[in-house]
This record gives C-alpha cells, structure tokens and sequence, in this order.
C-alpha cells in the first residue's frame, strides 16, 4: 500500500498518475503554523521535542498537500554529540563553539552511540509516521560527510570555505580520519531513522558546490558513498547539493537513487549529464515563490515540460523554502503540479 | 609589436609560446605592497587617484611577472555618479544607501556623461599604460549590467538575490528599464576605456550565477550583449562569472570573445560546452593558493593538461585573489604556469 505513493514510487522510476512534489523547509519560518510552535520552543528545543516535531512535520504536509514530509529536524543535529559546541543563534544561523582545524582537534573526536544520543529523532519519526496514517511517506534526512565537516572547520557557515580546503589541502589523511568519522555516524544515523519508520532518506550535502570535480572525487565521494552503503536498497536515498552542475556525473557515483539539482541548469541538461537511469528531483528557484502566480505557473510548466513525462522526477525547489515566501504561493504551486502534470 | 603578446594572441585563440596567465586581484590585500599604499587612502580614494591607481596596477605586475595587468579600480564605480550613496565600509564591503527597488526608484535613476563623471578612470588608464611601457597589455572592465543592477536592487551583496529576482519577476519592464540604462553607460564607459588605451576589457558578471538559465537568457543576455556591442573587433572582451557551469552555452551568446569559468567544473568540460571556437579563462579555485607547492603544481598541471595546448586559454583562478593568500604562492602559481606550458 504505502510503496504505492507517487513519492515512492517516482524515486523507483516508475510510472506515477502525477509528478509528486514536496518543498525543502517546506516547514519553516514562512508559514504561521510553524511560528506559532516556535513561540513555545527554541529552535534546537524544538529538533529535541519528538512530539512537537511531528506536529511541525504533519501540519506542513496537511496545509500545503505535498506527496512526502521531511522529519523536521536540522542537517547538523549529528555534530551535537561530539561536543563541539553547537548553538543556533537568531539570525545568523548554527555557530560551532570549538572548530575543528587541525589534525589533533581532528584526533580529538570520537565516534559515538547515535542510536543512544540521538534517540529522540527516531522517536521523533515514529511519533510522525504514526500521525501521518500513511497519507504521505516519510523522508528522513542527515547532513552530508562534507558539509558537516565544513560546518566544524569553519564554526558555521562560510563564504569561501578557507579552512575547510586548507585542512584538506594540508593534511589530507587527518581530512579522511574526520570524513571517515562523519560518514560512519551519518550512515548508522540514516539506518536508526529508517528503523524507526523512515521511508525514503534525504543526505544534504549543500555546500558541496564550492568544490572542483577533482577535489569532489578525491576529498568527498568515497566518504559520501560509505554514509550511505548499506541501507536497505528499497529505501530511496535522496542526494541534495546546491550548484553542483559539474559535479552531476560524480555525485551519480554515490549510489545515490535520486539526485537533486538546484535551478542554476536546466531540468533536461541536467538529466542528460547525470543519466536517465537515476531518478531527479528539482528544479525551481525558491525566489520563483515570490512572483505572481501566473509566473510560478508558467516556470512549473516549463520544468514538467523538460522532465518530458520521464518516470523519475520528483518536483520540489532547487533549495529551502525562504523565510518570507507567501504560503499562499506555495500552495498553488503544490496545485500547479499535480495539475498540470496529472496523466 | 604589442598585439604580439600572450595575453593578447591567446585571447584572438593563436598560437602562443607559453600559456599567458594574470590572476584577478592581483593588486590587492594580500600584497604587503598594495597594503603600504591603502595606508595613505581609503579604497575609494585610490581608485579616484589615476596615479595612485597606476602604481598599484604596475606593482602587482612586476611582483609577480603576470602577462597582463588590469587596472586597479572597482566593479562598482560606474554606479556613484547615479546618486545612490555607494560607500565601501570596512569589512561589509560595498553598500547603496538608497537601493533601487520599485519601478518609480528605476524611474528616478537617468543616464550620464561617462565620459565627464568618470574622467579618473581614464587618466589612470592613460598612466598605467604609460608605465608598462609594452611590457605587458592593460585590461580595462567593468561590472556586468546584472551584477551591478544587484548591488543597487540588494544594497550590498546579497545571498538569495529576493529584491533582484522580485523586481524582474514583478516589473519586468521596469527592470528592462534599470538594465537597458546600465548597458548603455557600461557600454560608453568600457569604449572610453579602450580609447584611453586599454587593450582588452573583461565584464565582472559576478554574481550571475544565481540565475536559471531561462532568467539568463530572458533578463541578463540582451542587455550584456548591449554592453559590449560595438567594442572594436580587435579589442578582446572577457566575460567573467561564478557558478555559471548551466549558462555557459547561454554566455557564449553575449559576443564575449573569451569566457571565464570558475573552478566548480573541469577545464575541458567547460570549454566543451562553450564551443572550442571561443578562447576561455580560468580556471583554478583561490583557495588551492592556500595547499602547499607541489599541490599547486599538481593542480597546475591538471588545468594545462585538460586544455590540451588547445589555442586559446588564459590562465587565472576561478575567482579574485583571497585576502589571506601567502604572495609566494600566488608568484609559484605564475612561474608553474609559464614552466609547465612553455613549447
């Protein structure tokens, strides 16, 4: 029953009555419902709250109508047990107390028991499957080997990735010691959320774009392959990064299912690089959400046009849902789809 | 005499017997020369004074033996005769006091005498190829219609581009309207250039790379092509962007007769999807200046062999020059270039 949903089903490559959609943060700052629950919570309050989360998850999928939730949780909840520091801070976004930039900050770190620390997200997803009585599947999702680790090097976002490179650049075997890290707890991290009800997994590797194709294969594709190795192979295993476009044929070689592509390619161009025997999911710019409906609609069609009817796409944004979207937008986008695509 | 240059040949795709390579920002922070001279003026300041200007142009090239210069001013200058309050803070970098939003703001903004307003620019033009005396050609440039329309739209630098995007998408004639203007002064202010002696123009299109490719093709690509129509045939134009790997086949149709690509793809896969019959730039990630000698040969290496002493490349990082970068291994970068290439 349940591996009938569109969602499920588009990940297979099979043939779906319509293109399925759901929206990255599609439970986010933008909708009332959400700010509402972040009045009672602080951010990470809310990630560690199982009840709550689900309650944040169900109301997204309930007031937008997408074919999947996404768990909320954050891509850096995982960094939380190793002790570095992990704080969200209003406005500018996650802060790593003590970055990770040497070899023995590197030596310093040591794997834990995520099945133990970060139980509450397993709780989480069941208390969220539960809810959701099979209307939609489940995703659940992790930030990616690199990302993680440029979010430790870096102690929080960053613009050139400095540190990151230099690390990888200087001491490459101390790079693979902390990769191989971050890969090992991602992968049992991914497998616990699936036990728990997960039906489909989603790594962010978003930053991965301000590499080169070399540094990607060399620095990055073994780790990203062995966080996912492993999982059940029914279970899709969703691919995320932002302006990847060069880095299409190598991601393919993650032994990721699906591949997600942001808006910097066009939807056909990008499946022609990456090969039609994987799935794809994309490719709107969130800012698309921002102009008048008649606009949203023409893109929408535009990208089903490119997708060309092809068993395999999911349709969702190229990023996040933005802060300031109109959720009215976002609803007749979700419309738009299953409308104009409907076979 | 001066057409013989590297520089020069490679960008007309002759033959040439070294690969010509010049780093952008080559004049800049990292260099305790430029350091010592920001002392005495404020970065405004020097680019307002032609012999301050000049020195610094000629300094970078002498202290790194690249095959070009390119004059020391900003991307941004050709927006402070409109009025809008550019100032460059500390650390922030540029900010317009009184961004351009709405259609009555575009409405509000009228052309100028580039030739009056900008006179500076032309003088240090004049000055610095006095100085080079042959050695090497100048480059003149300018920022791109886009970009420079997102600095005034976002005032500053921006992330998701939301105002940019949110005016094209709600007021599509008023943008037409805002970009329409700045082609014409870029275009007038690039041709002044050239006639005070600059010997090849590039276009900072920086932040292009934002855009999907139909928003490229629909709302940057005829007013680039405006820029630079009528440039005399002989004068090389780069085009210069970040993250554009899905709009280079779309660049290409600007006229630019050399396109620069940055690190996020290989060297051969890029100039593929461009077409080998356009002379192409790049195209080595800032960051690798950071990795120790031998990684930067490597990296070197890697670049040439993808080019394939095909005519027509010119050697430069994928983006400026990073503040911290150690000056001995951006002069490295230059000799491993000029050794590795020569036949």
């Amino acid at each position: 029953m349940a591996n009938d949903h569109a969602f499920l089903r588009a990940c297979r490559r099979e043939p779906v009555p319509y293109t399925p959609v759901w929206l990255m943060r599609q439970a986010g700052r933008y909708m009332a419902e959400y700010r509402a629950v972040r009045e009672r919570f602080g951010f990470l309050e809310l990630c560690h709250n199982p009840e709550a989360a689900a309650e944040v998850t169900v109301t997204a999928v309930d007031r937008l109508g997408v074919d999947a939730a996404i768990i909320f949780a954050d891509i850096l909840l995982l960094l939380e047990p190793l002790g570095v520091g992990l704080e969200f801070t209003k406005g500018d976004g996650p802060v790593i107390h003590r970055p990770v930039r040497t070899p023995e900050d590197v030596a310093r770190l040591s794997a834990y028991d995520t099945a133990d620390a970060l139980s509450f997200m397993y709780e989480a997803v069941r208390l969220t499957r539960r809810a959701l009585a099979g209307r939609v599947p489940l995703i659940g999702f992790s930030g990616a080997p690199f990302t993680l680790a440029s979010y430790l090097i870096e102690g929080g976002g960053s613009r050139h990735y400095v540190h990151t490179k230099a690390l990888m650049y200087r001491h490459p075997d101390a790079w693979d010691d902390l990769l191989s890290l971050l890969a090992q707890l991602v992968n049992a991290y991914l497998k616990n959320q699936v036990a728990a009800g997960a039906e489909a997994v989603q790594l962010f590797d978003s930053w991965v774009g301000c590499l080169s194709p070399a540094d990607y294969r060399r620095y990055v594709l073994p780790h990203t392959r062995a966080a996912i190795a492993g999982l059940a192979p029914e279970t899709p295993v969703i691919h995320f990064g932002t302006e990847t476009v060069g880095l299409l044929s190598a991601i393919r070689e993650t032994g990721a299912s699906v591949i997600g592509v942001d808006w910097r390619i066009d939807l056909d161009d990008a499946w022609s690089r990456i090969g039609h025997d994987t799935a794809i999911q994309g490719n709107l710019d969130p800012v698309v959400l921002f102009a008048p409906p008649a606009e949203i609609r023409r893109r929408v069609k535009d990208i089903l046009d490119r997708a060309a009817g092809r068993p395999g796409h999911i349709f969702n944004l190229g990023h996040g849902v933005l802060p300031q979207t109109p959720v009215d937008h976002a609803c007749a986008l979700v419309d738009t789809v299953h409308e104009l695509s409907r076979r």
